[in-house]
């Protein structure tokens, strides 16, 4: 499975939820990250994540895939997929 | 197609970026908006992108999907889709 993740996290956590995902994905941008995942993994980011964040304050949204999408870049690639593939 | 667009964009433009993707799309959070567009709503939100930010400093990655993805929100939801469906 590939999933896309996008966060909308509380400045006093977001460093801590970055750190994390790096652990499990590769980073695209700002508060965007992405990479395939197995069930397992997925399950462990999803448990991860909960652990970190104010459910009741904080946002993430991720998007589960089959396979990587399709994507156009404008402007400057912040962090290249090239350089992990 | 569904588009699901996240951007990285000057403090400076940031705003006009987004008032512009409201027009044609979904907000779904801080710096991410998504919807179904046509071919030529999907030219015109490039080529509105384009003429927005700065080419040398911003960086907008478009996700181009069939159809709109299957998704899980841990902690708040800021801007619910069930709103428009």
């Amino acid at each position: 499975m590939y999933i896309v993740i996008v966060y909308d996290v509380s400045v006093e956590r977001v460093n801590r939820v970055k750190k994390f995902l790096r652990q499990h994905l590769h980073w695209v941008q700002n508060s965007v990250f992405e990479g395939e995942v197995t069930m397992a993994e997925f399950e462990r980011i999803k448990a991860g994540l909960r652990e970190l964040i104010n459910e009741d304050e904080d946002s993430v949204v991720i998007y589960k895939l089959r396979s990587q999408p399709f994507r156009e870049v404008i402007g400057m690639e912040k962090n290249p997929m090239e350089d992990i593939m």
